[in-house]
């Protein structure tokens, strides 16, 4: 057997131990039902990979629909594309705390979303839902905890939910399935860089 | 002065001083380049983010075209909807090193989804490409790192570049403009949960 032939054997007989141990593995993972999908932490990417979670299920033909806090007051990409297939948004559309200087108006624009989201939250003809930003809802107490939770417990128990935003309040961290923290290991903007359109909105 | 005036007043003038603050930050950001975003970490999102910047940017209207490495032999929802759209993708498709045990095979097929890669680097008419899965090329020593840093740093000035993949080499971590690393901070799978349709792939 000549060197290379060896190598190749070699490569085979360990990717035939990963593949057993990988086989084992998805063999276990057996329970199929809705999940809870937090995307949480101060990096880039959390919305961008709620929008996408999106964009997979509606292109498997699934339903899917949308809540954004505190964006959506501007052109928004993926907004533009997702309800080409038919994807409902439930904008908020105030802009951030420091734009619109105004508690009450932004307690009241939260209240009025959120009553959309418990709608698409007890809708069982939805597989996705995601609720982009929510989680300074809470950290702003513009919501109330139980509220949330309560809407989140008792959906269908097929549909899948993803939040997004940074902070996220700990008991909705408990509730969640699976849950990935994005950390900004650099970050354009700190150089300089000015949001552009299409990469950053 | 009521004492909810006098709260509201405060919130005011602390979302003012904020308002200032941020404003400034946006004001020193002022240069407009394309930018090399690299999404890494052993948590759940990394490719989904990728998928969602290019579905952002096609809602805009920009021109992008994706490859993918490793994945791609099974059905895509993001790649269903972006190629409505007018996305070209490029899709090594040979799965993973365990299901090919086959390494000279598997650099044959790197190889020429990178050529493609090439070709969207060179092309001044795409905004943003997404190279899904790439970092494995580098980890798995199936591409050479000059040529990619070649691709990368030669392409036009103005388009995006997204990377996706756990342990992205230094260098190009390096080279990037911003980098987002997601950990997993819990997952379903480990909790006997299957991957599923719309959600995880």
């Amino acid at each position: 057997m000549s060197a290379d032939e060896l190598k190749q054997q070699r490569h085979q007989a360990r990717q035939q131990r990963l593949k057993e141990y990988v086989d084992a593995a998805v063999t276990r993972a057996n329970i199929e039902k809705g999940l809870l999908l937090v995307i949480t932490g101060n990096g880039k990417g959390k919305s961008t990979a709620g929008f996408g979670t999106v964009a997979r299920a509606v292109g498997h033909g699934l339903n899917a629909a949308v809540v954004q806090f505190i964006k959506g007051s501007w052109a928004c990409g993926e907004r533009n594309l997702l309800q080409q297939h038919g994807v409902e948004f439930s904008v908020m559309a105030t802009g951030f705390t420091w734009d619109t200087q105004d508690k009450a108006a932004d307690i009241e624009a939260a209240e009025r979303v959120w009553q959309d989201a418990e709608r698409f939250l007890a809708d069982d003809t939805l597989d996705l839902v995601l609720l982009d930003e929510l989680t300074y809802m809470l950290s702003y107490h513009y919501l109330p905890l139980e509220r949330i939770e309560k809407a989140l417990m008792q959906r269908p128990a097929k549909q899948h939910v993803v939040i997004t935003g940074r902070a996220c309040h700990r008991r909705i961290l408990e509730l969640a399935d699976t849950v990935s923290e994005i950390q900004a290991v650099k970050h354009a903007f700190d150089a300089g860089v000015k949001a552009q359109q299409g990469l950053d909105w």
